[in-house]
């Protein structure tokens, strides 16, 4: 597979060089569980790129990082506001049921698999306030989105203040936060702050953009924190040997190695998306581009060697990656146009 | 820390170089989750070992193998019998309560943190079978035992016999499964069945034994694996790039090295059992002592550069691993024989 | 209130006089739990009734009966097909999430309330059969439904041919189930089988009709018995003086109470139906009616003493019950044709 | 069975004519669940018994007024100390497991069934305090004790400032609470004063004294009366025709009938425990006798036409109750003396 031109997802991609190199470099025997030097530097690290205090844990898996951040701000009785095509309704196997004990997802529209308050009050506004329904306690969102759209600052804005008034927690889901980061743009941290926005919680995603098995559970809240840090054992994802996890999202910190390999990514799928603009179903703001293509053309594409997901009927999934070769990128993007 | 003389743990030692050079053998990139090649030959590689059919997964932690395992055998109203220093019970943050929806431990006493159809009997027969009282689903050993002790084949068949005649399912904590079969001997697939005995399902430990984070789940009934699948996902351990578990796996199977680095390790422990056999306050079975020394010696011990566990007043832990010393084991020997 | 004319709901309605006697004559002290004679009697009752072996409970809430019986069908990692206005998805404040441990809930469109095979399919056929997305393992219908619909015995076998060949569970809702088999008629016997056809349980409710705090969870499937037997305990329900609530049921039964209440209740919805035909929602099969009224007409009915819930703009909600009065009911149906 | 001497258990005790007339008295329609008029009494009412700000719900057993009022203060990956031999450690199923989604049960020792804060400190202060372990939210005692014993003012000062200190919620089962508080003595407000102390909240019993099937739960802290409003609905506890309960417990309160039958029930636990004082096991400080007896002394008496439970080898109990009548006490007395 490895000739391949592969657009099928950044969910399989190798593991960053220097990700390699830092996992190796904490080989040496060391504290066990989280007592490592590696994951000791996590909290620092994260509220400089943040500009605000914060807690950070690594977890191996995003759903685990959703699930504990979002078990933090709704309790086993209440509900999660989310998109009816987000990553935790469709693509978890339930997890939200497992870590919230049984709280309640609740589905909301919203264009490009983004929500806006309005998308949100839709849905919570005719909950009657009373016992024998399911009330709201927190809402997720997912930078860049499942359509690959990214929220800017002032829509971040506008859902930070509406759950705030609705006493609601807001968490995000950044399997791709690096790819939304980047589309905002600006300095690692300038990125990192336009794309978090006022959050309560972000599953910082790693492993699609040059990681091998470490997501940041990123915590603004110092309780969630304490109660993440039990709550992660008690799952199961407290690993003995952290500090290879740890080292690995430390190695994705120095020297901006997320934000650069996720503008790598974006480019790829920029260019990508300009030779069709009149095909994509969704505008690029990341890795993914969702683009009309008949079956005819989709055979074709693949008789070529590029390999990619369908979409339905009539359309295709294009994932870029740290590692997209540019020639890849340009290849397909020719070959797009050509069809 | 890499130069001291360190018998604190196995479960922070470093990663076997067989164990690196398969994970970065496997990192093109090919199908996501459990989808690689890797991942499919575990079930034909456990299969071989143990002689009988089963399926294997890979998991991140011996936490979750054990509770994804216990699952499959206890209701959520239900009880699991184990002794009352089993990990599951002290050291894994509640995680069998979540696993397992709030199904109880039941603790018994055994010799050596080991359990006999007897103890397990003595905490059973005494449940009245009604409603009001939870009735029990399973048992879960360890093997080797928490306080190092190995569970023998006779043993093994005796508590078999009974769990089938209570209809108990049995499951093995096999958090040092190797040290055990090492200790058992024989050949790799010979220690191996020795050491399982007829179980319904084992959390074969890989991390202590020089792997990085991937322990397998092994479960001799096809049903419950499929539970298990779902599960794993569900409880956010399906990894995108599990390939990286499924390779460290196949590594430490592949020339036994599993049962190498065991050996190795029960044989410094060995060594350091045979310098103070009035001192041990268990016989030694695996890589595990628990050694009856003073304040004064063990302020001795560490001034000589020994790194240990206090266990309690007047006793001190001492563990060893596969990538122990011969020169530390035999220094500890010498240093504990001139106390 | 006793003097209005009330159509508000059944689920306040006193209790019938036949409950009355039974419950005192249940007052002299017995076992305790459910090994009181009357809670004996309740298998055979309604296997007799049913005419096929089962099991029957009695628990003092259909959210209770419905999730227990839910529970023994549906694993915590699987969905339960419902209809999006199902009263367990709606109105029982996410008790199917409690009680199946976090199992989820998938909504299907139906008219009236009800489902068809081709409606559950609707929801379930896109779903991949792998372990990212929750597996359906039970089907739940209401009867009569949310909207006043009766499942006819041809839809009910046909539900329940597709459920066997999905291999799903299917279980009833039968807050008004009396009041369905009342609407397809017969005697006992044969309107309670018709009204039940093949489920494999059923919520059989008898609060709204004349009892007081007592429905029974019905299972033709033994081992889901057992189950329920000790769930029901764990989940608080299983009171120390039962057989006072067995004695509710079993007075409802003597004597075909539960059909004759139903029916009186069914004859007043009727009546008032048939003063506005073309001012109904649904068609009244059971003692619930959906009218359309202007804000005006529901002033004026309201100021004429009659007591009923908005349904939305422009409509409302009447409901019958075993207590109605024939004179109310044909005061309301005569102040309706007279808008 | 009603002619016989009953000191089974007061768990099937008939029901009190006071409790009767108040249900009869509530029967005329009125609203649902917990909005009528008895139900909205409840805070007020127990407010003035305890003199204190609280909030009131009824629930129909021990066990969901228990679990629901421990969950409020016991995070699912919390631990709740109790009475090895506690009613909700031994009798109610595994619903602690259930109500707590999974927190653990934490066994301490403590002479009667009652525990001190040194009872306490001896489970908790061995805990590390990290995440491997499960740590302790919540106490939980029973008033009277599972042997018959009541804590004093002094003992239940002493738990208070002992869980203040530790951060620890308190939480009493009181399923045989007025028979506490008439031991305990004083007007009906004072006696229920000292036997609750300062508790976080009660689950104040009244179906073993005279109630159907009502008891209350009873919290002091708002925002936990919050949470259980959501609870009850979800457990499937809020029954629709919830004003029999609440007229239960208001006629049980109303001319302190509470009170009067927990003093008769001790009075004749008293008598009987003055013909035997040297068989006592504990002392008799409420409704329930532990008595050692030869099983030829047993059979002695149940020759006699006396019911009762064996205890054991060498020894029975007697629990008396509120209709016990003092013919029956007395002979009691004067057949055991007489053995």
């Amino acid at each position: 597979m490895s000739h391949a031109r592969l657009f099928l997802s950044d969910n399989a991609a190798p593991v960053h060089p220097a990700v390699w190199a830092a996992m190796q470099g904490a080989d040496h025997a060391d504290n066990p569980y989280d007592g490592d030097a590696f994951s000791a530097e996590l909290d620092a690290r994260f509220a400089a790129l943040f500009g605000r205090e914060c807690a950070a844990l690594w977890v191996a898996t995003g759903t685990a990082a959703n699930c504990l951040a979002l078990a933090t701000m709704c309790a086993p009785h209440g509900g999660v506001v989310c998109h009816a095509e987000a990553h935790i309704e469709v693509d978890e196997g339930g997890a939200p049921g497992f870590f919230l004990h049984g709280a309640k997802l609740m589905l909301a529209a919203g264009e490009g698999a983004k929500l806006t308050p309005a998308d949100i009050a839709a849905v919570i506004d005719p909950i009657r306030n009373d016992v024998h329904q399911v009330q709201p306690h927190a809402v997720a969102i997912t930078q860049a989105s499942e359509y690959g759209r990214s929220y800017t600052p002032a829509e971040l804005a506008a859902l930070g203040a509406f759950a705030r008034e609705r006493r609601l927690g807001l968490h995000m889901d950044g399997a791709r936060f690096a790819n939304a980061a980047a589309f905002l743009g600006g300095s690692a941290s300038d990125a990192a702050r336009k794309a978090a926005g006022p959050v309560d919680s972000l599953a910082f995603g790693f492993i699609k953009n040059g990681g091998m098995g470490a997501e940041a559970v990123v915590l603004f809240d110092p309780e969630a924190a304490a109660q993440v840090r039990y709550r992660r054992k008690r799952a199961g994802h407290l690993q003995c040997k952290g500090r290879y996890l740890a080292a690995q999202i430390i190695a994705m910190l120095d020297d901006d190695v997320w934000l650069a390999n996720a503008t790598h990514a974006n480019a790829a799928a920029a260019e990508i998306a300009s030779a069709c603009p009149d095909r994509l179903m969704h505008p690029v703001e990341a890795n993914e581009l969702f683009v009309r293509l008949s079956d005819a053309e989709r055979d074709a594409l693949r008789a070529q060697g590029f390999a990619f997901y369908d979409w339905g009927a009539g359309a295709a999934r294009f994932v870029t990656a740290w590692n997209t070769r540019d020639e890849d990128a340009g290849a397909l993007a020719r070959a797009i146009a050509a069809l």
